[in-house]
């Protein structure tokens, strides 16, 4: 549902929050911005009129009369140009401790009597609201989705280009043994993809909320006339918002909004890593790699800083907190509608979502112009002498000089040239040391890793709506 | 691989956790204590030694030689009464920063020369700790669900039962409308079957880990004499452990442990919500429930303290934080292993684990003990005389008298008798006023929702290993 | 600095948030609007001028003209109107990760070239976003502490109102002993009056940030000539602001952030305890206490929902994971500007100060409007006949009849009429059985823990500005 | 109080936590083991049974016997050797929620009846609990700030040797202008320091708790015939553990608890900081520092891992959401003892002491044997040739040949001799250009800020018991 975003209605002295303090996700947040919510509040509420028809409650006139009043357009795009106003609502909002009593009223003030008694009819604020929640966070689980796809298509061509190019691996921030620069690629791709994976099924399984004031629909059974004409209700209007019909109303049985929080924190995660390493990889000693549009200082132009990396560890750093916060409104949703769990999670969701949005973004715009600087790798492979393949060394020489005469080798070499000092040995004649000592000779299954994962990567969904 | 626990060998000012400070989890860790993380290493070695025998390169007396001396009886059971000395190694760990270290001198001073070179051949210490929590995690997990399971089955069994018992439904703390006791154990129900399924999800794909120094696999190829008997070495070890074989190592891509995390929290929310609720209905006011072996008091016997709800509400309240740190460890996965993220990640896990066995044993005895108060729950129901069903009455009366003529009514009603008010309108002549009132007729698809969740919840594996 | 809240000058696809799903911040917020954070960093570019001026260096001409240019009032006051468009500077900001280079580029094209070279002289962008926060965040304190300071003064009436009001004390959910309705609201008062302690300590304290570059001030050396003139600089620029000179810059010790999030968190502990409290003492069948301006409900007028309770406890909820990623961020404030913990402060903070200014100000309007029913208040204390006092009768009776028989007693007691059996106990002969049962005489030191924490009651700030 | 640690009474499937997996508190933590806490606990009812003697209600001869039976040695060594059972404890502990019931009746059948009757007499669990939480909690947080008073001791004098020692400062990864190892040493103490003052004053305040079962101390009063007796029993009670006596109870205001886990967490941030930057400065690249003991790898022998570095980095990532628990917790705080929160403090607080504990120490060692190579400093310092004062360059030329010249110039450097380019500029005659492209004469106040921030430096206490 990308959002129209009307001219805000807000009073002199409502707060506005354009994004000055959150580079991370400003310019990616429209989707969840007040004015999307309320859009999928509209939407949320003309759809469950529309399902009162689907059901043959409602007469055809009343709901062509709500639907067209508010902007229905489908069931994906939902209300467009409902002509709500916004600040209004938030003032009203308040008293009640919900935006959706306010929204009711408004809306029913708009249509003809007879519309207005199948506005909300039977329904509880938690529906309208839940739901309203799940379709902005379908939308925008969809676009961080498809960024993270296009994230996937760049660190798989990354891969596949720099598979064989070798690189110092680094444990512990020493310099261990050799690596090759596809791998650690292809490493960040699988976690991007594990992340898509999981971000696809939550998305595809998003239910709709409809239970009435305490989950059993007992309101929409009475006008309706009977249980079975309410079940079908929930289907209908689950069906008409294309969401996932639930098996009964969720308003304190949270997974659906753990599950999704759960998932974008692991996508969150998935960039975070690739941003650690872009960042260290990045550093003036290191250089290994430079973002393609790195933020520069005109004071100091020396420096080419990793300004997208900066930005996703920021949003990492952030991001399982709130997951938490999700997961304690779950467990302290108490009764039928809990005292202050439901609440807390309206502006977690959101901010989740809104670092989901720019973070994905702005890995994609990163993996797409990361830039690899091979004679720094060759320079850093080559910074400690053979000594990076001293595991190597003990492996083969072990068998031949015992494990004792291996170390003093290796602990003489340091600063020494190793080369030499293994020609030396009658017992490596005929070995072939300028091999024994080159690292692209020990990164074992480096390449069939970046083979399987960009083999098992999969493509982004091509030309149709990825939701 | 339920632990043994062998006698603790501890130095004299070892720190001694037996769980005094943790009423929910004591009686319930030995699975995850230290003396079960170090079989689980011990396994982990082992079954490396038995993974170069099964590709055909270790000679079957060095294999013998480690798995009896080691004690090995199945990937299931792994190694059982090594004798490796706890105590020590926790000494010998502190200085290198993880135990695998002192383990392996430990492992091979116990073998022949000939045994010895097999043992942790080509790993590295993230191998064997990895491997050794996923280990410890799948047992531990397989309890937890285990206990989930029969936390369900209580549940279901409840709901059953209770399936049309009316009751006043909460919102916001107040009482808004019937719903039943089935209905709202069917909540509960949903929630812990929901956890059930995505716990066994996670633990059906624990993978094994196996990367080398830099996860590479290098070693184990110089080793065997090429990448595919390195690969194969990898599939040979997960097989050996009865682990999934991994597509590449994951020693900084850790979903595998977040998904495993996030599974836990999940369950410990599902719980959470139970013991919310239990909590909330014990209280001396409502009374609707009471544990079956309620926490006492001696000097104030009116008390029955619902003690398995507030061990159970601690842990919930705990374990969402703890998630958020793996969720944290991973973004922050630097380089081929990282300097300080990995180290978070054992501790916290393994509390994790802790909270999630104690709690769902807890669980289980709470839900299978619960009593439920008849006649309290029909007391409160009627505690609002016919308030609670006034949106029934809305919907009723609006066509016939009007929305202000029934708000009127309502307003007037409370403290007053509001059968008799209705039966003074002339314009209910004829309705059954009786009916009208009884919050019995107005719960909707209530029953309908218990047997959609009792019919959807999937019955424990019945006579074979969890596992 | 009350924010005077300019329009808001943003592109049309910028989000706008004026709270809609943050019905507790939502008209609390101006003061930490991205207009506010605006200003912010426009005072403290111009404060830094006029520091030039006060120590000497800039010609009064050019202060004159950057000050009077930008609106400079004082330094409580900063700067309004200063015409710098928030749109513009989001956008701006993205690019180089945060709006300060905007921002100047911004103000010195405003002004004449002479003006413009004192503008940002020598500073770096975390000078003047760390010193813009600082001054959000002492001017949104002050805010909190002056509603805390209400919510204090109403505490303090409430339980000297109700200072001998027996209630029951419930502990686990249960009926334990007597207290007083005086002794609850002054355990509320003394977590609010220490909330506010802290937060005065932490906001007396606040210092500017002016370090240049990495912290060394060495550019504004440069520019003065002495090490010792851009000492005093510092301190001018301090000065200026009204705010604390810091011994050192602080880009990368952050205790001054995390000292100030923990007393957030802290006030919001405070008042969710009271909001937790309240939720429950509201419960239908308990009754206790009433919201003064409760949220109703149209179609369910038997609620009276604890709306701002609700509302403080979605505060509360989320706070603490708000203040760990501000300690989070401190721990990894690497280098000498940190590659992504600086920046996950910003909208944390902001967060967390939003969290506070809305939870406070509604916590002085429940506390000030809370109403005490003392007919329920009564009624639940005699819910248990004389088993309240179960615990006096034990230390009375037993020294006359055995603890056994005093067990026997209360147990038989339930249902019975406990003052009959005592009576009929001839060692009670003599005993006023009436007294010896009566709540109120067993309430201990409730009175005096009153007395103690309505005299510590710290006053407000009578007629002064609090900041 | 140094744990004698008794010899543990486990059942054979206790679990046993000796600390495995957690290398960064292992050997530092036998302060907080079961068996110290038992040792508080028992100290904590030894010293009520004393305190009702220091205010003549009890004989001295119970009081004698209940002393020595127990092995009371004083108010700040407390209990030792009180043979106690842990083991038999934890299992009693399970059912009841909290280990203090089992505990009152073992103590009681180890005296005679008279003493007996003077144990626990009007006291609630949490009296005991709180009160052995936070005499632990008072050792703990000594030995900690003793650790961090070693640290800045280690510290100071690291700042002075290298005061003058020019370095390369990095922000955003990126070598930005000079700086020395003394003023980036001295940032860490000034965080140390901190973090010092606030732990001191948290532990200076730490009070006692006495309430009875619900904070009215009804029991107490009771017991002692007047209210005014059982206020001077709380005093006595504070007085012989030498603890604060409290205004009231805090049974459920929390901030004495949530206080202190935020200097706790204060102290993770200092030395997470010291570790995040020792770790990034050990790194193969760069090896400006090398911790003293490093972890050695015999496989790798060019390794120097950071080892104490990534376990205060390790203790850091957790701090931070183990401190947001205790203040959920303390928002919590339900009623007059809450129904979840407060047994969520118990692990919790202990983890955070535990890792207190183990990090001051590892931070102590890490800061005493810190290595500065001065050899890679400088060839750091070098590394982007005279751009690192280009901020400098700017400064001193832009008034000479105007901004665009001078970035032009700067931009053509790279690579080339900006000596020589600089020497060729007919503007510069005159100019030393070897003194203006000296990172040396371009350190500002680093000098004036070691010195300030060494003198600030308290010293420890010398000689005397830092408790």
């Amino acid at each position: 549902m990308p959002s129209p975003t009307p001219p805000p209605d807000t009073s002199d002295d409502g707060a506005i929050d354009v994004g000055l303090l959150s580079p991370v996700t400003a310019g990616h947040d429209a989707g969840v911005s007040d004015a999307a919510v309320l859009d999928a509040l509209v939407t949320a509420e003309v759809a469950l009129t529309r399902a009162y028809s689907r059901v043959g409650a409602a007469p055809g006139s009343a709901v062509t009369e709500v639907a067209s009043t508010f902007g229905w357009q489908d069931g994906q795009s939902g209300c467009r140009g409902h002509g709500v106003a916004l600040g209004d609502l938030v003032t009203a909002a308040v008293a009640g401790g919900n935006p959706v009593i306010p929204l009711v009223g408004a809306l029913k003030a708009r249509v003809s009597p007879e519309a207005a008694t199948w506005i909300h009819r039977g329904a509880t604020s938690q529906d309208i609201l839940d739901t309203a929640l799940v379709l902005v966070a379908r939308d925008a689980a969809a676009e961080v989705a498809a960024s993270l796809a296009a994230t996937s298509v760049a660190l798989a061509h990354l891969a596949r280009v720099h598979r064989d190019e070798v690189a110092a691996a680094r444990t512990l921030t020493q310099h261990a043994v050799p690596t090759t620069v596809g791998a650690r690629v292809a490493g960040w791709l699988r976690g991007v993809d594990r992340a898509r994976a999981q971000l696809n099924a939550v998305r595809a399984a998003l239910p709709a909320q409809l239970g009435g004031a305490a989950g059993t629909a007992a309101a929409f059974a009475e006008h309706l006339g009977s249980a079975e004409a309410a079940a079908a209700l929930v289907d209908a209007y689950a069906a008409e918002l294309g969401l996932a019909a639930p098996a009964a109303p969720w308003h304190t049985e949270r997974w659906p909004i753990t599950e999704l929080g759960d998932a974008l924190v692991q996508a969150l995660d998935a960039v975070g890593k690739i941003a650690t390493d872009v960042a260290t990889l990045s550093r003036t000693e290191i250089g290994e790699v430079a973002e393609g549009a790195g933020g520069g200082s005109s004071a100091m132009p020396q420096k080419q800083n990793p300004a997208a990396s900066v930005l996703l560890r920021s949003a990492a750093l952030r991001a399982p907190q709130l997951g938490a916060t999700l997961h304690l409104a779950a467990a302290l949703a108490a009764d039928e509608r809990p005292d202050g769990a439901w609440h807390a999670e309206w502006p977690t969701l959101r901010e989740l979502l809104r670092l989901a949005l720019g973070a994905s973004a702005h890995a994609a715009r990163l993996t797409a112009g990361l830039r690899i600087d091979a004679a720094a790798v060759a320079e850093n492979l080559a910074a400690t002498g053979g000594l990076l393949v001293s595991e190597r060394l003990s492996i083969v020489l072990t068998p031949l000089i015992g494990g004792a005469r291996v170390r003093d080798l290796v602990a003489a070499a340091r600063g020494d040239d190793l080369a030499a000092l293994l020609r030396a040995l009658p017992e490596l004649e005929g070995t072939d040391v300028a091999d024994l000592l080159d690292p692209a000779a020990y990164t074992g299954l480096a390449g069939t890793f970046v083979d399987r994962s960009v083999a098992a990567s999969p493509a982004p969904d091509a030309g149709k709506d990825p939701r």
